[in-house]
């Protein structure tokens, strides 16, 4: 007797969903209820119309680190546009405020974002704390139900990228592929995952179903399950290959050559003792693959069976023609074995001058890597050519959540602020104007946020040649031909820039009642994040003790805020 | 101008998808790569059908802990009804293996999981390492690809309830909210976070899909943003409230209280150090929620302000026939607050008897909390009623990967092994038989696990009761009339169970070509997890040491295992 999936709560899923093209799931109503009370009280009090200003930004660079990558902003881009409530939405809310007054649904029916501004800093530009990746501004009643989403899509997005480009930066120019599926936040959050580690710097992922959407490159080849899936040549139901239409035995040719190799180097292991299915397996595999022969050579042990096999078989598809890739290792000591590997490969490449191809073979290494192995591995050297990165980077094992924050900053023109017993919490209020300013060398050398006047913002608009604008100096003080900036919480840390500096402004209208800016795409975003990287200077990216970078704010906006700090805060009585 | 957001890769996007109903990202496309190679390898070699048996299982507790919940078992089960590969998938798949024969892409047309069998253990049961929560048995082909989505699926299902389950136990009777979504890994992993933590114990959410798809219940007031919108009374656009058809000013009314409440009682403040915009944002608030009145009273001060200015609000509610809820704290030392806030609430009870109320109005906390942090306000007291939860939950700070893995144990009726320098990674072979032993109070004592032999599955079927059969006693050994359990690597640990014990088997057939089983809701789940907590004995539990359950095997497969051990084991030649 068979079961029928789909209970009540199912078909109440097939209502809902089917909202967006790319990702069903990202909708207004994936929110958080307090959006939803907060916005009803907004619209009694015939205050959903207010003008708000709210920043979106983080505290503190994640992994230790003194920097981050922004992502995630096409996705917001994509909510935004599609934002609605549908109806089945409507009824939902309705069970759940079921005092409400029937005029918010009505208002609720017909809401979106044709109201709402967005400013927000290009998609994989290198970003730093109480910068506000995206200024969100418009009827409050509206940008307050954004929340959550946003914070949602731009969180991990963001965390994720910035771990890969940190794996990025410990690896080098090694190959970096992104196997982490099986072990991310369910199927979006390996969608999510794929998606941003390629922006962030691998290059490629197992995830087939993130090459297919975005067009990232998928890596492969096999498990430990499929060499054991064979337990000697009588698994071989196929031992032919056909080259140029001659069948081959592709299995004794093999043989063959493990012959000559146990005949011609001295491996320290009998033959007898090499895993015969463990051949059969690679034989099987190269059969189907021999254009890009690369095989797993842990299963059994890598230099006393793996690595002898995986040669038989790779000097075979040689003589048809065929060049293999390499081998992975997923177990044991990666640098000595990869040291290993390499001697050997070397060792078989002098004793025929046919054979030069083996000493380059490619290693790919891939047992539970992160960033501090990485780094152990350049320093005890290695001869690994590529990573495969799962659980580490996927999970940002080492700090799982971004924890950006979405905060009020003004309303109805007034300046907004929350004010924390910890100074790390306090916001910093009024609309801001960002820059960021390079020194002589090209390098950014610190950002500076100062009030936003009433004047247009386009006026601003960014040069045809990108994001370089005349700066408002007017807007900051001047002192002595340099611009004074504050650290914007401690009184004592000032510095000065010359007004003669390069100044970008750091923010772009991506929205406003529709997209405004034409989005780069994935691989541009990535070479963005190459770029921006390879600007912020190396003692900012170490991984020891990095050099916090300098975010400042103008002296009008110190004053600003120290004054309305001083103004909100009790005065705590002793006794 | 507008930009439009679809890009190519979008384009693509929007052909994939909207395969399954609840989830459309679920879909035979969401592997890894080498799944499709390996498949296409064994086709091939003409193995696509060798019946293969996988487990899948976790090799280690999370959290420290000693006990897991199982979860994901529905998804995983709906995923294999679904089971199927697009045209689009196919030609995709072509694009990736371009010199892939023809037959192939037909066989993958034609694949689905009627070959396939799934036992599984009842979804939300208490579970261990090494015992398989899915055996997964049919042609190697199918059942290869579904490793990767079915590892996604359970890993952080079973990882989060699991979690959950913790904070669960930690916080006693307290209600236990999640708010975990702006953390979450993307809009997915968002939901699954609120599906599985409402699993582990939570009994509520913020997440309002969550609530509208599977029906937990969800929660949320209002944010720091709400409260900072009010600058004085003269954001209050409406300070009326209709009650029986009579206007009543909340405004001036909560004025009033808050002249008795200063008269009456010494806060040790002056009245004009309350903020005023805090006191007009909680009358807007009760204005539009006046029956489920709930305050963040942290925005300023919880102790000289929030507090003071929600009870004003709530005595004024009251007078009109209102029950407010409480208040929530999201900031500062929740125990001394808590402790503070119910000596001022049992103040004004004692201070009018009207208002006894007011003495058990609900605290909620919530100020990243995690399972160490309840665990040190229980040892400090504290006058909390319910704690709101976000990134630890979600993200699983402690240990955000389970690390279920999904192995080959059996191939054309060959039991498999994968041996490994590290013990704990070395596979159990054979398709297995596993119980649970329960002691004479009913708690679950050990896990057993035995070959299966060849007789039919089915003899074995589950009485009408539930899940207890007759064990077999002749597939393990019997000793002086008990069953001799051992530790599957350690020669030495070994225990007799008396053969009267209670024995349960552990797994059912859910999948036989179609659902063998009626699945329960997830309300039916969440009282299985409760039912199982129960039953396990506390010292399995506890937070600190806890003692590890035992999980053994029979004789027969301690002899077949060590025996297939010594047999794929190479012996290392030293010097």
């Amino acid at each position: 007797m068979a079961f029928v999936l789909k209970s009540d709560n199912e078909s109440l899923a097939m209502n809902g969903l089917h909202l967006n093209g790319q990702d069903s799931l990202v909708q207004a109503l994936l929110t958080d209820f307090y959006q939803i009370t907060m916005c009803y009280a907004h619209w009694m009090n015939k205050k959903s119309e207010s003008h708000a200003v709210f920043d979106l930004y983080f505290r503190k660079n994640p992994f230790h680190g003194e920097y981050t990558i922004f992502a995630g902003l096409e996705d917001c881009l994509r909510f935004v546009e599609n934002f609605r409530f549908s109806s089945s939405d409507l009824e939902y809310i309705r069970q759940v405020l079921p005092n409400a007054e029937e005029g918010f649904f009505q208002y609720l029916a017909e809401l979106d974002c044709a109201k709402v501004r967005i400013e927000g800093i290009p998609e994989g530009t290198v970003v730093f704390p109480k910068v506000p990746l995206l200024i969100v501004s418009g009827p409050i009643g509206i940008c307050q139900l954004l929340e959550t989403t946003l914070l949602n899509l731009v969180n991990y997005a963001s965390l994720v990228a910035t771990n890969a480009s940190r794996f990025k930066l410990a690896a080098g120019d090694l190959q970096l592929l992104e196997f982490g599926l099986r072990r991310a936040q369910g199927p979006n959050g390996g969608l999510s995952a794929s998606k941003y580690c390629y922006v962030g710097g691998f290059d490629g992922t197992s995830n087939v179903l993130a090459g297919k959407l975005y067009g990232i490159p998928v890596k492969g080849t096999q498990a430990h399950s499929f060499i054991c899936s064979f337990s000697s040549e009588a698994d071989l139901n196929i031992r032919n290959i056909t080259v140029e239409g001659k069948e081959i035995d592709l299995y004794e040719s093999s043989k063959q050559k493990l012959t000559w190799l146990m005949n011609t180097i001295n491996w320290g292991v009998a033959r007898s003792e090499l895993s015969q299915g463990e051949l059969a397996s690679f034989v099987a595999y190269a059969i189907a693959f021999p254009t890009s022969f690369l095989a797993l050579i842990d299963t059994y042990d890598v230099l006393r069976s793996g690595l002898i096999n995986f040669l038989s078989v790779a000097l075979a598809l040689h003589d048809l023609g065929y060049r293999s890739l390499g081998v992975r290792i997923d177990s044991g000591d990666l640098s000595y074995l990869s040291k290993e590997i390499r001697i050997r490969f070397k060792k078989v490449a002098q004793a025929d001058p046919n054979l030069s191809f083996v000493a380059s073979l490619t290693i790919v290494a891939s047992n539970d890597i992160n960033e501090e192995t990485i780094i152990s591995l350049n320093e005890q050297k290695h001869e690994i050519n590529a990573y495969g990165v799962g659980t580490h980077l996927v999970t940002c094992q080492k700090q799982p959540a971004l924890g950006c924050v979405y905060k009020l900053v003004s309303c109805d023109g007034e300046p907004k602020i929350k004010l924390s017993q910890d100074v790390s919490k306090i916001t910093i209020p009024c609309k801001k104007l960002c820059f960021r300013v390079y020194g002589k060398s090209g390098n950014p050398i610190l950002d500076l946020m100062t009030i936003r006047g009433d004047e247009d913002f386009t006026q601003f608009e960014t040069d045809a040649d990108g994001n370089k604008v005349e700066f408002q100096a007017s807007r900051t003080e001047k002192y002595e031909g340099s611009i004074l900036c504050r650290h914007p919480f401690e009184e004592g840390r000032r510095c000065l820039v010359s007004a003669e500096c390069q100044i970008h402004r750091l923010h772009r209208v991506y929205w406003d009642g529709e997209v405004k800016e034409k989005l780069p795409t994935l691989p541009e975003i990535r070479e963005h994040v190459f770029s921006e990287l390879s600007k912020l200077r190396a003692d900012h990216k170490r991984y020891l003790n990095p050099t916090p970078y300098k975010v400042s704010v103008s002296s009008i906006l110190f004053d600003f805020l120290h004054e309305q700090w001083l103004k909100n805060a009790p005065i705590c009585q002793l006794e």
